[in-house]
């Protein structure tokens, strides 16, 4: 989670919403990004939808059943929709995100096999949030 | 819809579950794309995820609150919060997917400001689906 905090911080200092994510199997990262929804002028750049599409172009094939995704802020709908065609193995998550993230709906939409963990460094990743808002203000 | 049939049709040459999808603006087509999942390895490049993009990209712009998305198939749950995040401002679809679509969920994800049209040439949308899984089999 310290790495996708430092690809958060990457987001930040180009002005994007700080969202960082890495993608692991085993011990190895074989993906990170970021949130670049300003840069790209693309809605769908979330750092999950890339970390996604990097990984699984890295590894040649479309799922993620062995791996393990760290990302700073709870996921959006969206992206939980991707993770899910993923069948991503675990999910990893630091702050959360009461108004936009998968959890407030009725029913799981993640994979049913994917594994979730919450509030990894939950502090660091709510903190740079709060930063860019405040700034942004 | 005939344009996003044809897309379909594309994707059906190319081995791809044949969906496909266009983004209108008053009359004008200014994004087309189909679904390309297989050759791109990567989940997350369904025919709407890339009309969005190539959409906004077009447009300099992340909204498409002006805009007609046509997709011969209803959107899955990521496509639907893709289509959130752009603020659509009306979804018109061919055939229902009572397994994989968005429809199936208690909470309308969509953005609540987009209308949405179903059911437009129904029977092609899904003439060319059943014919894709037929030939797999």
């Amino acid at each position: 989670m310290e790495i996708a905090l430092k690809e958060a911080e990457a987001a930040f200092l180009e002005g994007e919403i700080p969202v960082g994510a890495v993608v692991v199997i085993e011990n190895t990262i074989i993906a990170k990004a970021y949130n670049q929804t300003e840069r790209l002028t693309d809605v769908s750049a979330h750092a999950e939808m890339m970390a996604i599409t990097a990984a699984t172009g890295f590894l040649g094939a479309k799922y993620l059943t062995q791996a393990r995704l760290y990302v700073t802020l709870e996921p959006c709908i969206m992206c939980a929709g991707a993770l899910a065609w993923a069948q991503l193995g675990t999910l990893i998550y630091g702050a959360t995100d009461e108004r936009r993230g998968f959890a407030r709906l009725k029913e799981n939409i993640l994979h049913p096999k994917t594994k979730i963990i919450t509030n990894i460094l939950k502090e660091d990743c709510e903190a740079i949030l709060k930063k860019f808002f405040k700034e942004l203000r």
